[in-house]
Protein backbone atom coordinates (compact mmCIF):
# COMPACT_ATOMS: atom_id res chain seq x y z
CA UNK A 1 0.00 0.00 0.00
CA UNK A 2 1.52 3.11 -0.77
CA UNK A 3 2.36 5.65 2.05
CA UNK A 4 -0.14 8.00 2.72
CA UNK A 5 0.48 11.52 2.48
CA UNK A 6 0.47 14.28 6.14
CA UNK A 7 0.12 18.07 5.16
CA UNK A 8 1.29 19.64 8.25
CA UNK A 9 3.06 21.81 10.18
CA UNK A 10 5.36 19.95 12.95
CA UNK A 11 4.57 21.97 16.17
CA UNK A 12 0.79 22.70 15.18
CA UNK A 13 -1.20 20.32 17.62
CA UNK A 14 -3.80 19.21 15.48
CA UNK A 15 -1.25 18.07 13.28
CA UNK A 16 0.66 16.16 16.17
CA UNK A 17 -2.25 14.73 16.99
CA UNK A 18 -2.71 13.18 13.86
CA UNK A 19 1.14 12.25 13.96
CA UNK A 20 0.55 10.05 16.82
CA UNK A 21 -2.16 8.04 15.29
CA UNK A 22 0.19 7.22 12.46
CA UNK A 23 2.57 6.08 14.70
CA UNK A 24 -0.37 4.28 16.89
CA UNK A 25 -1.22 2.36 13.44
CA UNK A 26 1.91 1.90 12.40
CA UNK A 27 0.97 3.70 9.03
CA UNK A 28 3.64 4.47 6.09
CA UNK A 29 3.55 7.98 5.97
CA UNK A 30 5.16 11.16 4.03
CA UNK A 31 5.46 14.36 5.51
CA UNK A 32 4.87 17.53 3.65
CA UNK A 33 5.96 20.32 5.65
CA UNK A 34 3.07 23.11 4.76
CA UNK A 35 4.71 26.17 6.38
CA UNK A 36 2.24 28.09 8.41
CA UNK A 37 4.38 30.91 9.82
CA UNK A 38 4.88 32.21 6.19
CA UNK A 39 1.10 31.84 5.70
CA UNK A 40 1.53 28.88 3.13
CA UNK A 41 -1.58 27.55 4.43
CA UNK A 42 -3.52 30.44 3.00
CA UNK A 43 -2.23 29.50 -0.62
CA UNK A 44 -4.16 28.97 -2.95
CA UNK A 45 -2.37 25.38 -3.83
CA UNK A 46 -2.88 24.51 -0.17
CA UNK A 47 -6.93 25.67 -0.18
CA UNK A 48 -6.92 23.16 -3.32
CA UNK A 49 -6.79 20.65 -0.48
CA UNK A 50 -8.76 22.29 2.40
CA UNK A 51 -10.87 25.78 1.69
CA UNK A 52 -10.91 26.22 5.41
CA UNK A 53 -6.93 27.07 5.15
CA UNK A 54 -6.15 24.84 8.20
CA UNK A 55 -3.60 22.24 8.72
CA UNK A 56 -3.77 19.64 8.70
CA UNK A 57 -4.81 17.64 5.71
CA UNK A 58 -4.26 14.03 4.32
CA UNK A 59 -3.88 12.26 1.04
CA UNK A 60 -4.90 8.41 0.55
CA UNK A 61 -4.89 8.10 -2.85
CA UNK A 62 -8.01 9.20 -4.10
CA UNK A 63 -9.44 10.44 -1.05
CA UNK A 64 -8.21 14.03 0.63
CA UNK A 65 -9.51 14.79 4.01
CA UNK A 66 -8.98 17.43 6.39
CA UNK A 67 -10.08 18.35 9.88
CA UNK A 68 -8.07 15.98 12.35
CA UNK A 69 -10.14 14.47 14.09
CA UNK A 70 -12.02 13.10 10.85
CA UNK A 71 -8.15 11.81 10.02
CA UNK A 72 -7.83 10.56 13.36
CA UNK A 73 -10.97 8.32 12.93
CA UNK A 74 -10.93 6.98 9.43
CA UNK A 75 -7.35 5.96 9.88
CA UNK A 76 -8.44 3.99 12.98
CA UNK A 77 -11.24 2.52 10.81
CA UNK A 78 -9.24 1.79 8.04
CA UNK A 79 -6.06 -0.01 9.90
CA UNK A 80 -8.24 -1.73 12.19
CA UNK A 81 -6.17 -4.61 12.66
CA UNK A 82 -3.05 -2.60 13.05
CA UNK A 83 -1.31 -1.64 16.09
CA UNK A 84 -3.52 -0.64 18.99
CA UNK A 85 -7.03 -0.56 18.70
CA UNK A 86 -8.20 3.05 19.34
CA UNK A 87 -11.83 2.01 19.08
CA UNK A 88 -13.19 -0.17 21.00
CA UNK A 89 -15.19 -3.10 20.08
CA UNK A 90 -18.67 -3.10 20.80
CA UNK A 91 -21.46 -0.55 20.03
CA UNK A 92 -21.61 0.66 23.11
CA UNK A 93 -17.55 1.13 23.57
CA UNK A 94 -17.58 3.21 20.59
CA UNK A 95 -20.23 5.13 21.88
CA UNK A 96 -18.37 6.16 24.77
CA UNK A 97 -15.04 6.59 22.65
CA UNK A 98 -17.20 9.04 20.61
CA UNK A 99 -18.95 10.61 23.61
CA UNK A 100 -15.96 11.47 25.29
CA UNK A 101 -14.44 12.69 22.02
CA UNK A 102 -16.96 15.06 22.03
CA UNK A 103 -16.28 16.48 25.60
CA UNK A 104 -12.45 16.86 24.61
CA UNK A 105 -13.68 18.43 20.96
CA UNK A 106 -16.75 20.54 22.87
CA UNK A 107 -15.31 21.27 26.05
CA UNK A 108 -11.79 20.54 27.00
CA UNK A 109 -10.58 22.21 23.85
CA UNK A 110 -12.17 25.11 23.88
CA UNK A 111 -10.55 26.20 27.08
CA UNK A 112 -7.36 24.66 26.22
CA UNK A 113 -7.11 26.65 23.56
CA UNK A 114 -8.03 29.99 25.09
CA UNK A 115 -5.45 29.46 28.01
CA UNK A 116 -2.58 28.77 25.16
CA UNK A 117 -3.88 31.76 22.18
CA UNK A 118 -3.49 34.39 25.54
CA UNK A 119 -0.54 33.19 27.62
CA UNK A 120 1.71 31.72 24.73
CA UNK A 121 0.68 33.21 21.48
CA UNK A 122 -0.54 36.74 22.27
CA UNK A 123 3.04 37.65 23.66
CA UNK A 124 4.54 35.60 21.00
CA UNK A 125 2.38 37.97 18.28
CA UNK A 126 3.42 41.64 20.60
CA UNK A 127 0.29 41.50 21.72
CA UNK A 128 -1.16 41.37 25.64
CA UNK A 129 -2.53 38.30 27.32
CA UNK A 130 -6.41 39.12 28.37
CA UNK A 131 -6.31 38.34 32.03
CA UNK A 132 -10.01 38.20 32.24
CA UNK A 133 -10.77 35.49 29.45
CA UNK A 134 -7.09 33.12 30.96
CA UNK A 135 -9.49 33.67 34.05
CA UNK A 136 -12.55 32.35 32.96
CA UNK A 137 -10.94 29.75 30.71
CA UNK A 138 -9.03 28.00 33.59
CA UNK A 139 -12.24 28.33 35.39
CA UNK A 140 -14.50 26.05 32.64
CA UNK A 141 -11.40 24.33 32.19
CA UNK A 142 -10.95 23.23 35.83
CA UNK A 143 -14.99 22.49 35.79
CA UNK A 144 -14.06 19.42 32.84
CA UNK A 145 -11.00 18.12 34.59
CA UNK A 146 -13.09 17.57 37.71
CA UNK A 147 -15.66 15.44 35.48
CA UNK A 148 -12.27 13.78 34.09
CA UNK A 149 -10.64 13.14 37.71
CA UNK A 150 -14.16 11.75 38.50
CA UNK A 151 -13.99 9.48 35.41
CA UNK A 152 -10.46 8.50 35.51
CA UNK A 153 -11.30 7.34 39.45
CA UNK A 154 -13.40 4.82 37.77
CA UNK A 155 -11.97 3.67 34.68
CA UNK A 156 -8.03 3.63 33.41
CA UNK A 157 -8.99 5.41 30.26
CA UNK A 158 -11.67 8.26 29.23
CA UNK A 159 -13.83 6.12 27.73
CA UNK A 160 -12.66 2.75 29.61
CA UNK A 161 -9.74 0.40 29.91
CA UNK A 162 -8.11 0.57 26.81
CA UNK A 163 -6.29 3.83 25.21
CA UNK A 164 -8.57 5.72 22.68
CA UNK A 165 -9.39 8.13 19.83
CA UNK A 166 -10.81 9.65 23.00
CA UNK A 167 -7.58 10.17 24.57
CA UNK A 168 -5.30 11.05 22.05
CA UNK A 169 -6.21 14.86 20.61
CA UNK A 170 -5.37 15.41 24.60
CA UNK A 171 -2.13 14.87 23.84
CA UNK A 172 -1.10 17.94 22.07
CA UNK A 173 -3.35 20.76 23.53
CA UNK A 174 -2.03 19.36 27.16
CA UNK A 175 1.41 19.37 26.27
CA UNK A 176 1.19 22.81 25.21
CA UNK A 177 -1.17 23.87 28.60
CA UNK A 178 2.01 22.62 30.52
CA UNK A 179 5.13 23.35 29.20
CA UNK A 180 4.34 26.38 27.33
CA UNK A 181 0.88 28.09 29.38
CA UNK A 182 2.82 27.03 32.90
CA UNK A 183 -0.67 25.64 33.74
CA UNK A 184 0.35 22.14 34.63
CA UNK A 185 -0.83 22.40 38.48
CA UNK A 186 -4.67 21.83 36.84
CA UNK A 187 -3.39 18.54 35.64
CA UNK A 188 -0.74 17.58 38.76
CA UNK A 189 -3.14 18.85 41.70
CA UNK A 190 -6.02 16.09 40.22
CA UNK A 191 -4.36 12.50 41.08
CA UNK A 192 -6.63 10.62 38.79
CA UNK A 193 -6.01 12.88 35.65
CA UNK A 194 -2.38 12.93 36.65
CA UNK A 195 -1.93 9.27 36.74
CA UNK A 196 -3.86 9.44 32.96
CA UNK A 197 -1.74 12.06 31.73
CA UNK A 198 1.56 10.62 32.76
CA UNK A 199 0.13 7.00 30.88
CA UNK A 200 -0.71 8.59 28.30
CA UNK A 201 2.18 10.55 27.17
CA UNK A 202 4.62 8.07 28.02
CA UNK A 203 2.91 6.53 24.61
CA UNK A 204 6.02 5.35 22.49
CA UNK A 205 4.00 6.78 20.39
CA UNK A 206 4.07 10.42 21.48
CA UNK A 207 7.52 10.10 22.47
CA UNK A 208 8.22 9.44 18.67
CA UNK A 209 6.23 13.16 17.72
CA UNK A 210 7.87 14.61 20.48
CA UNK A 211 11.37 14.24 19.12
CA UNK A 212 10.25 14.73 15.30
CA UNK A 213 8.48 18.41 16.63
CA UNK A 214 10.76 19.26 19.19
CA UNK A 215 8.22 20.89 21.13
CA UNK B 1 -37.06 -3.75 21.39
CA UNK B 2 -38.16 -1.30 25.04
CA UNK B 3 -38.04 2.73 24.30
CA UNK B 4 -35.22 4.48 24.41
CA UNK B 5 -35.73 7.46 27.43
CA UNK B 6 -34.55 10.81 25.78
CA UNK B 7 -34.06 13.53 28.99
CA UNK B 8 -33.85 17.00 26.88
CA UNK B 9 -36.08 20.26 26.65
CA UNK B 10 -38.47 20.84 23.72
CA UNK B 11 -36.71 24.13 22.97
CA UNK B 12 -33.09 23.21 23.74
CA UNK B 13 -30.91 23.08 20.28
CA UNK B 14 -29.05 20.10 20.95
CA UNK B 15 -32.51 18.11 22.20
CA UNK B 16 -34.09 19.03 18.86
CA UNK B 17 -31.05 17.54 16.83
CA UNK B 18 -31.23 14.34 18.35
CA UNK B 19 -35.40 13.99 17.88
CA UNK B 20 -34.82 14.67 14.55
CA UNK B 21 -32.58 11.49 14.15
CA UNK B 22 -34.65 9.55 15.89
CA UNK B 23 -37.62 10.72 14.02
CA UNK B 24 -35.01 9.94 10.58
CA UNK B 25 -34.23 6.40 11.84
CA UNK B 26 -38.09 5.82 13.48
CA UNK B 27 -37.02 4.93 16.62
CA UNK B 28 -39.50 4.47 19.64
CA UNK B 29 -38.65 6.97 22.66
CA UNK B 30 -40.22 8.10 25.21
CA UNK B 31 -39.31 12.18 26.22
CA UNK B 32 -38.74 13.12 29.33
CA UNK B 33 -38.55 16.96 30.30
CA UNK B 34 -35.66 18.36 31.78
CA UNK B 35 -36.97 21.86 32.86
CA UNK B 36 -33.56 23.67 32.01
CA UNK B 37 -35.45 27.36 32.52
CA UNK B 38 -35.66 26.16 36.47
CA UNK B 39 -31.94 24.76 36.70
CA UNK B 40 -33.06 20.80 36.69
CA UNK B 41 -29.80 20.18 34.71
CA UNK B 42 -28.26 21.42 37.09
CA UNK B 43 -29.34 19.24 39.97
CA UNK B 44 -28.06 15.62 41.32
CA UNK B 45 -30.65 13.85 39.93
CA UNK B 46 -30.02 14.74 36.17
CA UNK B 47 -25.56 14.99 37.26
CA UNK B 48 -25.85 11.39 38.14
CA UNK B 49 -26.92 10.94 34.30
CA UNK B 50 -24.35 13.79 33.28
CA UNK B 51 -22.19 15.13 35.35
CA UNK B 52 -21.44 18.05 32.77
CA UNK B 53 -25.09 19.18 33.09
CA UNK B 54 -25.97 19.62 29.69
CA UNK B 55 -29.08 18.50 27.92
CA UNK B 56 -29.51 15.90 26.22
CA UNK B 57 -28.98 12.10 27.60
CA UNK B 58 -30.37 9.07 25.97
CA UNK B 59 -31.04 5.67 28.23
CA UNK B 60 -30.92 2.77 25.68
CA UNK B 61 -30.97 -0.35 28.10
CA UNK B 62 -27.85 0.00 30.40
CA UNK B 63 -26.74 2.83 28.23
CA UNK B 64 -26.65 6.01 29.61
CA UNK B 65 -24.62 8.68 26.78
CA UNK B 66 -24.50 12.54 26.34
CA UNK B 67 -23.64 14.68 23.87
CA UNK B 68 -25.65 15.33 21.25
CA UNK B 69 -23.41 14.78 18.46
CA UNK B 70 -22.28 11.30 19.92
CA UNK B 71 -26.07 10.50 20.46
CA UNK B 72 -26.61 10.84 16.98
CA UNK B 73 -23.76 8.63 15.73
CA UNK B 74 -24.85 5.94 17.91
CA UNK B 75 -28.19 6.15 16.99
CA UNK B 76 -27.71 6.43 13.32
CA UNK B 77 -25.21 3.40 14.01
CA UNK B 78 -27.27 0.79 15.70
CA UNK B 79 -30.42 1.35 13.71
CA UNK B 80 -27.89 1.01 10.47
CA UNK B 81 -30.94 -0.53 8.26
CA UNK B 82 -34.03 1.32 9.53
CA UNK B 83 -35.15 4.75 8.00
CA UNK B 84 -32.47 6.86 6.14
CA UNK B 85 -29.00 5.78 5.98
CA UNK B 86 -27.07 9.41 7.38
CA UNK B 87 -23.92 7.64 7.21
CA UNK B 88 -22.74 6.81 3.60
CA UNK B 89 -22.15 3.16 2.91
CA UNK B 90 -18.23 3.00 2.06
CA UNK B 91 -15.34 4.06 4.27
CA UNK B 92 -14.30 6.85 1.66
CA UNK B 93 -18.30 8.39 2.74
CA UNK B 94 -18.15 8.05 6.34
CA UNK B 95 -14.83 9.85 6.22
CA UNK B 96 -16.54 12.80 4.49
CA UNK B 97 -19.54 12.86 6.55
CA UNK B 98 -16.98 13.00 9.46
CA UNK B 99 -15.18 15.66 8.15
CA UNK B 100 -17.73 18.08 7.69
CA UNK B 101 -19.62 16.70 11.37
CA UNK B 102 -16.61 18.32 12.35
CA UNK B 103 -17.00 21.46 10.25
CA UNK B 104 -20.23 22.20 11.86
CA UNK B 105 -19.15 21.38 15.50
CA UNK B 106 -15.30 22.81 15.23
CA UNK B 107 -16.56 26.21 12.39
CA UNK B 108 -20.09 26.57 12.25
CA UNK B 109 -21.43 26.00 15.52
CA UNK B 110 -19.05 28.26 17.21
CA UNK B 111 -19.96 31.00 14.93
CA UNK B 112 -23.90 30.45 14.93
CA UNK B 113 -23.95 30.12 18.89
CA UNK B 114 -22.15 33.19 19.42
CA UNK B 115 -24.43 35.13 17.31
CA UNK B 116 -27.69 33.52 18.94
CA UNK B 117 -25.96 34.36 22.31
CA UNK B 118 -25.73 37.69 21.85
CA UNK B 119 -28.85 38.80 19.64
CA UNK B 120 -31.38 36.34 21.23
CA UNK B 121 -30.28 35.38 25.22
CA UNK B 122 -28.28 38.41 26.32
CA UNK B 123 -31.75 40.63 25.83
CA UNK B 124 -33.85 38.02 26.96
CA UNK B 125 -31.65 37.60 30.50
CA UNK B 126 -31.71 41.56 30.63
CA UNK B 127 -28.15 41.77 28.91
CA UNK B 128 -26.84 43.84 26.58
CA UNK B 129 -25.89 42.71 22.96
CA UNK B 130 -22.44 42.72 22.48
CA UNK B 131 -22.24 44.12 18.59
CA UNK B 132 -18.33 43.55 18.55
CA UNK B 133 -18.80 40.18 19.08
CA UNK B 134 -21.97 39.64 16.55
CA UNK B 135 -19.54 41.49 13.40
CA UNK B 136 -16.89 38.84 14.13
CA UNK B 137 -19.20 36.25 14.24
CA UNK B 138 -20.93 36.90 10.95
CA UNK B 139 -17.62 37.25 9.62
CA UNK B 140 -16.58 34.02 10.42
CA UNK B 141 -20.18 32.30 10.17
CA UNK B 142 -19.58 34.22 6.41
CA UNK B 143 -16.54 32.24 5.18
CA UNK B 144 -17.14 28.93 6.60
CA UNK B 145 -20.88 29.43 4.52
CA UNK B 146 -18.43 30.29 1.81
CA UNK B 147 -16.75 27.38 1.80
CA UNK B 148 -20.51 25.32 1.50
CA UNK B 149 -21.61 27.40 -1.31
CA UNK B 150 -18.47 25.84 -3.42
CA UNK B 151 -19.21 22.75 -1.64
CA UNK B 152 -22.88 22.52 -2.36
CA UNK B 153 -21.97 23.71 -6.20
CA UNK B 154 -20.52 20.19 -6.13
CA UNK B 155 -22.61 18.50 -4.77
CA UNK B 156 -26.21 18.15 -3.05
CA UNK B 157 -26.03 17.90 0.68
CA UNK B 158 -22.51 18.31 2.29
CA UNK B 159 -20.88 14.80 2.60
CA UNK B 160 -22.20 13.94 -0.81
CA UNK B 161 -25.54 13.02 -2.60
CA UNK B 162 -27.50 11.52 0.54
CA UNK B 163 -28.80 13.57 3.52
CA UNK B 164 -26.36 12.45 6.62
CA UNK B 165 -25.17 12.81 10.60
CA UNK B 166 -23.16 15.96 8.58
CA UNK B 167 -26.05 18.28 7.34
CA UNK B 168 -28.36 16.69 10.36
CA UNK B 169 -26.95 19.13 13.36
CA UNK B 170 -27.14 22.25 11.34
CA UNK B 171 -30.95 21.67 11.60
CA UNK B 172 -31.62 23.69 15.11
CA UNK B 173 -28.87 25.75 14.96
CA UNK B 174 -29.77 27.52 11.52
CA UNK B 175 -33.61 27.59 12.54
CA UNK B 176 -32.43 30.00 15.38
CA UNK B 177 -29.96 31.90 13.49
CA UNK B 178 -33.02 32.70 10.69
CA UNK B 179 -35.86 32.73 12.93
CA UNK B 180 -34.44 34.04 15.89
CA UNK B 181 -31.28 35.74 15.65
CA UNK B 182 -32.67 37.82 12.29
CA UNK B 183 -29.89 36.56 10.01
CA UNK B 184 -31.40 34.68 7.17
CA UNK B 185 -29.70 36.93 4.81
CA UNK B 186 -26.39 34.88 5.68
CA UNK B 187 -28.30 31.81 4.21
CA UNK B 188 -30.32 32.88 1.22
CA UNK B 189 -27.65 35.38 0.25
CA UNK B 190 -26.42 31.63 -1.19
CA UNK B 191 -27.95 29.73 -3.95
CA UNK B 192 -26.75 26.61 -2.95
CA UNK B 193 -26.67 27.18 0.92
CA UNK B 194 -30.02 28.49 0.47
CA UNK B 195 -31.22 25.44 -1.76
CA UNK B 196 -29.53 23.22 0.66
CA UNK B 197 -31.40 24.64 3.72
CA UNK B 198 -34.61 24.56 2.38
CA UNK B 199 -34.20 20.54 1.40
CA UNK B 200 -33.14 19.75 4.69
CA UNK B 201 -35.49 21.57 6.79
CA UNK B 202 -38.37 20.33 4.72
CA UNK B 203 -37.58 17.03 5.54
CA UNK B 204 -40.34 15.48 7.46
CA UNK B 205 -38.04 14.77 10.42
CA UNK B 206 -37.58 18.35 10.97
CA UNK B 207 -41.43 19.24 10.62
CA UNK B 208 -42.14 16.74 13.24
CA UNK B 209 -39.84 18.68 15.26
CA UNK B 210 -40.81 22.05 14.76
CA UNK B 211 -44.53 20.66 15.75
CA UNK B 212 -43.13 19.08 19.25
CA UNK B 213 -41.10 22.18 19.44
CA UNK B 214 -43.51 24.51 18.94
CA UNK B 215 -39.95 27.75 18.22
Amino acid sequence: MAAIKLHGYPQSTCTTNVLACIHEKEIDYEFVTVDMLTGAHKQPSFLALNPLGQLPVIQDGDLTLFESRAIIKYLAKKNEGKGSNLWGSTLTEQALVEQWSQVESQSYNPAVTAIIVQKVFAPMMGGKTDEGIVQSSVEKLSKVLDVYEERLSKSKFLAGDFFSIADLPHLSYTHYLIKMAGEGHLITSRPHVKAWWETISSRPSWLKVLAFAKF
